[in-house]
């Protein structure tokens, strides 16, 4: 189910599925300006419902589904494309997270997505820096999540570097402090594993620098509240304090025993493990102090899901961006989008084409096709399906990238129509998109400005007529046989091609 | 069996196992100039032996061993690294390639290596550049081969653009004139079918522009010869001479009948397929006239042969545009060479890694192990295999392509042992060289530049054992952990890790 793009809403929601907490914030659009009118949030620990085989087991599931009856009130009416649900690292970690998706969206009424660990960190600084004073230097943000923790530098609105770990207050919880006892061993145990992890990131961070760290979720809020608590700050997380509540939690030994203000009673089982997080990000990034703030992922998809609605759309960007890195022949791109989008037109109606959506991928498609040539020639549409699948594209969710993927893989020669069948219902529209980019590249492909001629399309279930005018295409013939190649290939798809 | 490197040879021979022909020319070296001594060829015809699924049949490997038993005795004495053998188009089509290299490696006493058609375009231009005289201008070379067409632009000794095509005379005379008639529609489909895969590549090559062409085949040999014949042109091709010897071939009508000057009675049968792709070629790239240059792959092969002995390596230039282009940290890929190679040393004897060729390969892949950083973080060290596997590296076999990225794909995580044993036995010391690679990078795995201390290992045949400093390691717990962590990873492979 993907979205449906830029319209102008009154109101606008955002769900955020996390690893340890799913969170709504509901909120009213004022002349391009947000105004928050609900928030709210679950201790879900979906994470912790996740077993070895990487299965989420049915009753985090249901703890899940039951939040998100709660939550499905507050958005009761709202429009397709208002509300935009993200999934994070619990859902990209279980296998059978489309079992709980397809729940998820009967009960919400709208598409979830499961977003990459850089696009979670584009959406959190995005989130964070709408709550910070616009002021020049740099910032380092810090989320410590469930199950992954994010890294950004960034400066105003930009990230400048995003980095996700795989470690989190919930995973290193089960795999640490599972039966609420806390030893020095299995403390430090925790803070080495969370410093093995910094290691791949740290440098890179350093390198770029910055003037000022903040954090942005529940645990870096709670140690900052403990540390004010113990007399040594004003609720910002500091080294001093930090030396401190350690000792203060060991010396407890219990999750049980952390009665502490600051520390709310649901937390206590993940304290430890979140503590240990961020002592290892402390030292790893020699770090003095650090301020939290009330943004976060949810924020993030709000103001980015107001962007889209004004037209400041960040997949254009990514894909701006990509297309240069790659070094695609943006004249070729721009003759194949612009024939691609001709033809979806002719036939929308008839081949239920007429979403948004579907122009948008359509026209992404084109722009991308030829990525893969920059690895090799031979097979390109393959090393191009690969570079999409696999890059963190600041904007689009895992399954945009799936599916933007396997449009640039059938692209050329075969079509893997099985691989198709896999988006479901979806499929079939995406095969017949997938048509529609290969007609467009077909006419152009003799490249260059040279003038081709209109052609009109008429679709049926099973059949693509194209229409030239009188007399072209025996004037033409290698186009002719082009085209009658052409036909082969889709005959192995069950669709018919004639040309005239 | 890997190439031994850069030793002062004083005769190099090269062999082109090509889909038409094999030859073999040998030279004498003279300060660092080439004296051709030699110079054999035989119509093998490789590529008419490979059926429908894509298998070559036992009668054309007996062609062709028994050619190559006929080569044997030219190149009997020469030492390792003295001869380069490489396979084309045929080989590279074969399923079964690895039971006719094998037999061949055997009767040769040296390597074969099958290369990929943009790499056999470098190879082609470095030959045809050496036999031309040394204008400024920008040249296009094209060669017909029996199962692919290359085509370069290039100026002086420099290619600017390489493309490798899927058409060849063989493989054309197979699909379009297997019984030897000549009829105009069959001429008809095999030129369009020439001009069909001529359409991906020609806009790149008009844009590049060329003041001169250049054929570099028998194909275009004999097709000039003949023009000659007909008293159209003094042994060049040009356009006119084409429509006439069109017009004359069809007339004939039967390739039996082509008793012509200029065409031996061995090329006759491949002659109409010839003609109609060379045609295709004159049409697409609106050619006037072409020479023909004696230079081709084999002589390119020796060129190239020359310059890795000259310390002109063009791998190390490969490799260099390869980090640049995705953004390799520089130092700290220099730091982990250093450090592999250091360990390399250590080990190389009770490891049976004292080649050259395994301190060349570590050192390769030390350079490249972080390409696939640009492509995501998540898994990339699968992103950087699936670079290097399937890019075109200028100068690499494929089987060096293939090595070089096992190792990058096993450099961090888990170490794919199953795809090390498909290597048969190098893959033991493929496995030795990655297990050396991974050490490199745990000992700089804090990245900058700051100190690390001077280690020793110990190799046995299922141990290594690291000795740091007395105290150094227990005053740095995290390199400790991550080594443990490593001592994991290495008991998959069945080698005990000790670290003191």
């Amino acid at each position: 189910m993907p979205l449906t793009p830029a319209k102008h809403f009154s109101m606008i929601a955002a769900i955020d599925l996390g690893s340890n907490s799913f969170h709504i914030v509901l909120a009213k659009v004022d002349h391009g300006e947000i105004r928050i009118l609900e928030r709210l949030g679950e201790k879900v620990q979906l994470a912790a419902g996740i077993d070895e085989q990487r299965e989420l087991n049915e009753e985090s599931m249901q703890r899940g589904l039951d939040c998100l009856r709660r939550f499905a009130q507050l958005i009761n009416g709202l429009p397709p494309g208002a509300v935009r649900v993200v999934g994070t690292n619990a859902l990209r970690e279980a296998r059978n997270r489309t079992a709980f998706i397809r729940r998820a969206e009967e009960i919400l009424g709208h598409p979830v997505e499961v977003i990459s660990g850089r696009e979670e960190a584009r959406l959190i600084y995005l989130g964070v820096s709408h709550t910070l004073a616009d002021t020049p230097g740099k910032r380092l943000v810090a989320d410590i999540g469930g199950g992954s923790t994010e890294f950004i530098i960034g400066q105003r609105f930009e990230p400048l570097l995003r980095e996700s770990l795989q470690m989190g207050c919930v995973s290193y919880t089960q795999r640490y402090f599972r039966d609420g006892k806390i030893t020095p061993a299995r403390y430090a145990q925790a803070y080495t594993a969370a410093r093995l992890e910094l290691m791949g990131i740290e440098h890179g961070l350093h390198r770029l620098s910055w003037q000022e760290s903040v954090g942005a979720s529940g645990t870096i809020r709670a140690v900052g509240l403990a540390i004010k608590a113990g007399g040594l700050g004003s609720g910002e997380v500091n080294a001093e304090g930090l030396a401190w509540l350690k000792r203060k939690v060991l010396k407890l030994g219990e999750v049980d025993k952390l009665e502490m203000d600051g520390i709310k009673p649901d937390r206590r089982a993940i304290f430890p493990a979140g503590l240990a997080i961020l002592e290892a990000i402390f030292d790893a990034l020699e770090l003095q102090r650090m301020h939290h703030s009330e943004g976060a992922l949810r924020e993030g998809v709000l103001y980015d899901l107001l962007g889209r609605h004004h037209h400041e759309d960040v997949r254009e960007r990514t894909l701006s961006a990509l297309m240069e890195r790659y070094h695609v022949d943006l004249e070729q791109a721009l003759r194949v989008e612009d024939k691609a989008l001709q033809a979806l037109e002719d036939v929308a109606e008839a081949w239920e084409l007429d979403d948004d959506w579907h122009r948008e991928l359509l026209s992404w498609a084109s722009k991308v096709h030829e990525v893969g040539l920059d690895i090799a020639h031979y097979q390109y549409h393959k090393h191009g399906a690969y570079l999409i699948e696999h890059s963190d594209l600041a904007g689009f969710s895992r399954e945009d990238q799936l599916m933007l993927a396997l449009l640039v893989r059938g692209h050329r020669r075969n079509i893997p129509k099985d691989r198709f069948a896999e988006f479901g219902d979806e499929g079939i529209k995406l095969l017949r998109l997938c048509v529609l980019l290969r007609f467009a590249i077909l006419i152009h492909h003799i490249r260059g400005s040279q003038e081709m001629p209109q052609v009109q399309l008429q679709a049926g279930a099973q059949s693509l007529d194209v229409l030239f005018p009188e007399g072209w295409l025996a004037a033409n013939p290698l186009t002719q046989a082009d085209f009658e190649l052409e036909a082969e290939w889709l005959k192995r798809i069950g669709l018919s091609l004639s040309v005239c």
